[in-house]
């Protein structure tokens, strides 16, 4: 039996990073929207991030991406931060918008291309050194269109050389994490496509090395959480960037499109160990609002993973430990049903009265105005954006 | 048994009609990497369309993006097109680029912006008056990001109110054909997401109303030469958006990543009577060349839709139905396959040195010079892309 | 503002057919498990419907399978139903298990075959007739396995033909519903593989022939949703085969692998119009339960189906029509997904308190010792399972 | 550049193993039809094997499926082989029939099936031994159904047992090879859904277990080529089970749905060292004939791989690494693709009649008058099967 006071105890630990490029625009190929309000520096995606901590209160980190996020005085950064009530989270490398990335970077054909994207990761440590950050995220977009563009063998080679030599500088409290994606921007294969393969360059790295895992980069039917659960069994899980998606890597809002699929992953976060803060397991948001407001929006997602939390953490495990165990397939799955057909918003209303929160986070961030007053205020400069 | 020279006979008669959007720029969301040579204006791509019709023999006529490819007098284009030695084919509309097509264009629930819309489409009819052009090619990027966005329902009434009244406006010599499209940029429900959506809406409109099929938009598992044959015995297909994909809308070169399917497709354009003039199917190239040189990379697209129309008129109809009504599973796969695993390439080149034309197409265009003497020539202004 | 007590008025009406052989055995093509107690006659069928029925309040029907349900007298079975507490529902046709059939059935290349095909489902309107169903369902296993094994038009004209020749046979209040399915057991191409498929025959045939759409049968990606909006618009959706599936068609409970997508299914129905009794929509189940108890296991898909109702019931229409109507996107999303979060299992509890029930279907079902009596004494004899 | 001569050579050293159950009945969940001729015990289908390889050259073992093939002198089984012209070769386990395994086998929650599959497995290993096979291979069905049915990582502790205790006990020239597969039977979670997992294992368990790559084990889009380089990089590639699909696991004949997918397998496969002899890669087709006369099929299907591997050997890879080296994205497609397209039937028939083959397989199949023969010897009986 799962008392509500125990989930409450074991929520006020989560913790959710917000990412900076999703307070700037976004859009498909097709078009852009801009949207008025949106930040023009790093400061500011500061304190919208701050905004969505304040009225979430497990939004506390705010997680860079350079060189969108590339500032001179990293340190002062992070100070700028502290005051505006949040903290410099993970460092997100940025090797796919430079014209000589045509072909790729890390893997890329052209040596010389390779030792320039390898040079930006490096750097990307040295930021790291200077914001504390703990982790690295490595993202590459490096793939080939066309089947006999380029040796999938070579780039492999390729990409482990650059893969150890990042993680030879990452110090003893940093850790790298992996991404993988099936598609896109890349159109027949990814340099890494899935989590095999990323699973299999971190085992060869090393401890700090681990997977992360965004849950719109996957083939329609794969099973996430089976992906999850074996990672926490590996020890190899890093981290996640949520999102949601119908099709392919949508970026919608975490939860939006699949609230069952985000609550048996967190489920299965909780069952592995992953929700322990000392399981290390990141939890990232990485989305695009191309139609939407965005700060509501990421509040939107902060309580969407909070709510599938809640859920998880409701299931009564040793009642369905005891119908697993006796092979009762209908009752271990109504045990896990009944967790999730709860509605868990009074007690997450109780849980933030108890930590002086608003109970209503949208509502209180809406009876701010602060989306008017940065409307208001965001006038000329050059609005942050994926290409800024 | 079918004769080389009655293949190449009918092969004579292949018309498709390249994009002028193709010759531009062109990305993903992540980077749009601009090459060297790009077209500036219209009448630059139409240069560019002009040398893919030289090499092939086959490319006669140029689609255009209205406002993409707005001129001040299309009369004067046309002819522009008539002395590069192409002409003006399918007019394009666009109503997925102005910020007010944010939450739709026709389908938007703001009647301002859906009456904008519909003033676009009309005036693509009038640019249709000027440049002679018989089609009216309609994608709606319109669609809803999550679920409850908007109501699905009264947004199919408001694409039915617009197309009717495109449809009142064209000529009784003039057609529109309309695109579906499963997702993106919509990634939650898309207005036309389905050949079924587009059929039924082309019904209720009458005789000048088809689809218009994309090769690359349908979701994983479809049989796209199904929806081919049976569109064609509903005298409902009235052109192609030829591309080719492994993921999503991928937008490469036809036949790159699916060889096969193009052929099987093209074999039930043969069968249904599609390859006939009079059958008014159109066959155009909707592509995006990111990463490639864009004008070799039409080329290749053109002859790889003409080796597949080659080995589907190659197949033995006679041979094939004998198989077919025999209940022979094998005999009659191995008939078709056997087309399939013909090299069609000495049979095209023999064709078009009957032409007149070079035998190796693309040979004939990397020699030709033209490619250097863009780059060298189109410097300064402003390239053109899917944004310009 | 939606009160409970319209929420439980409108669930008053809900009625879910079952199928006679989800009661039998079922598995995949590698094992079917047989279970203990499984009915060995469709009038022990009839009795496991009843038991669904008497603890749910809303299975009031079960759907014949001819041949497997094939009895001398349909008359007296009908009566045994009636006695039981049901009534007999749709008829399905079976032209898939005859070895006749290997190439297909009405779509066979095989006069003699078509013809035989075609006798069957004539006498399944005899059938009708004398149990008084009001359907004819009918799913078309044809298709075909290889690219060139028969020719896909001839197999629509053969499609056409035969369902024009039952369409005149039905009676004047007797109704066909078109099943499509997009593969399995066919693997290249299926007869009916979409909707578009259906309705297009459909709307050929006239009013009385209208789509069924089955939950398992569509590519991933695919928005059922949107078809089911889009049939309520045409007036031709005509029946559900509710089932879920993380994969393909695989069967399972209904609402087990996508409990959102049935709440987004069952939302489009009530906006649609099609949950008023009048609009004619049949509410039926299709599944396998391959390794769960199966009586239990289709009352938990009964339940899921109300469940995702009620909650369907309870948008606030008003509020979200507000917000879609001035582009609110999040606060549309909002009001939808407020009432998918809400637990409606108290509100379904006091509607069954209401109607002398027991609030806890599946608790009275196991209390009832049913289970236990047919397994003592359903001993020998042939059990019923798909080749029965 | 590529000689004819050369990729003869090469070719002469392919072999491709054929399983013992395809000679056999087998379908759909829908239906089995049977088809007169099938053998009926072990003998009959290793003479239907001797059968296709007298006629391919490159067919020469017989992968056994125990219990389909269980008899009770392996050796003398092997002697009869050997009499008829080809040798056993891979011994396939078979945890999945039993009414016991309907939870799983060796990641059932109950010990005492799982000591029974686990006994079975080991037995596998006996037979191994007496008939000197070289690989066991393991797929298991095992998996969930429902979300909640059993514990994720449970399963994976008793099957990391298992594959432990199996592995102790092959012998020093023996492997096992696992296989992975995404879904069915199992249709929540499968327990080795995919590479990554099947390697995962593979790595712990040590030199001797390899994965094996059933190409139609993948989820739509998965790029199956890119897996086959990354675990031959990994030295980690054991065995491929061929077969061909456009949906699901459809058990196709090798090749017939995407003979260029096969063609891009078989030229990395070349690429990575996978068709030396001494890589150990065994090649094997794993397929099922539902409609299509079995025997040809088969012929069919080696002769499929057969032709991709020629292809795959053409590929000119000094021009292609020249191309890749310098960027040259469409000359890189143009080198893969020229081999792709060229026709190798002519390369093909002449290495035949170098052999002493008819250059004709499937003909002089058909012209032997061994099919007509098995239908009117093997009256009575009972024929061989997926169950049987």
């Amino acid at each position: 039996m799962v008392t509500p006071s125990a989930v409450k105890s074991r929520l006020r630990t989560q913790q959710i990073e917000t990412p900076s490029w999703a307070y700037g625009n976004s859009g498909t190929r097709f078009k852009v929207f801009a949207q008025p309000g949106v930040p023009r520096t790093p400061e500011e995606k500061i304190d919208d991030a701050a905004q969505v901590h304040a009225v979430t209160g497990i939004a506390p980190s705010v997680a860079l991406h350079i060189p969108w996020d590339r500032v001179d005085d990293y340190a002062a950064l992070a100070k700028y931060a502290e005051a505006a009530g949040v903290r410099l989270g993970t460092i997100n490398s940025n090797v796919f918008q430079d014209d000589d990335y045509k072909l790729g970077s890390v893997t890329n054909p052209d040596p010389r291309i390779r030792r320039k994207a390898l040079a930006h990761l490096l750097e990307c440590v040295d930021i790291m050194d200077e914001t504390g950050s703990r982790d690295l995220k490595l993202w590459f977009s490096d793939g080939t269109n066309y089947p006999g563009q380029d040796d999938i063998r070579a780039r492999q080679d390729r990409l482990a050389e650059a893969l150890a030599a990042v993680y030879e500088r990452i110090g003893a409290h940093q850790r790298m994490v992996l991404e993988y994606k099936l598609f896109e921007p890349a159109f027949y294969t990814m340099d890494v496509p899935d989590w095999g393969t990323s699973y299999a360059h971190c085992v060869r790295l090393g401890e700090k090395a681990t997977v992360c895992v965004d849950t719109g980069h996957h083939a329609h039917g794969t099973n996430i959480e089976f992906i999850v659960a074996f990672l926490l069994r590996e020890g190899k899980l890093g981290a996640f960037d949520f999102n949601s998606r119908f099709y392919a890597d949508d970026d919608l809002m975490a939860g939006a499109a699949d609230p069952f699929g985000l609550f048996r992953i967190m489920y299965e976060v909780v069952r592995g160990g992953g929700f322990e803060p000392e399981s290390g397991v990141a939890f990232m948001l990485d989305q695009c609002h191309n139609i939407e407001a965005k700060i509501p929006a990421i509040i939107r997602s902060v309580l969407n993973v909070q709510e599938a939390t809640a859920k998880a953490l409701l299931v009564d495990r040793d009642e369905l430990a005891k119908a697993q165990d006796s092979g009762d397939v209908l009752g271990a799955n109504e045990v896990l049903m009944d967790a999730y057909h709860t509605d868990v918003r009074p007690l997450l209303a109780e849980l933030r009265a108890e930590q002086g929160l608003d109970p209503d986070p949208l509502g209180a961030y809406r009876r701010s105005g602060y989306g008017e007053r940065i409307v208001a205020e965001r006038v000329g400069g050059e609005q942050a954006g994926w290409g800024a």
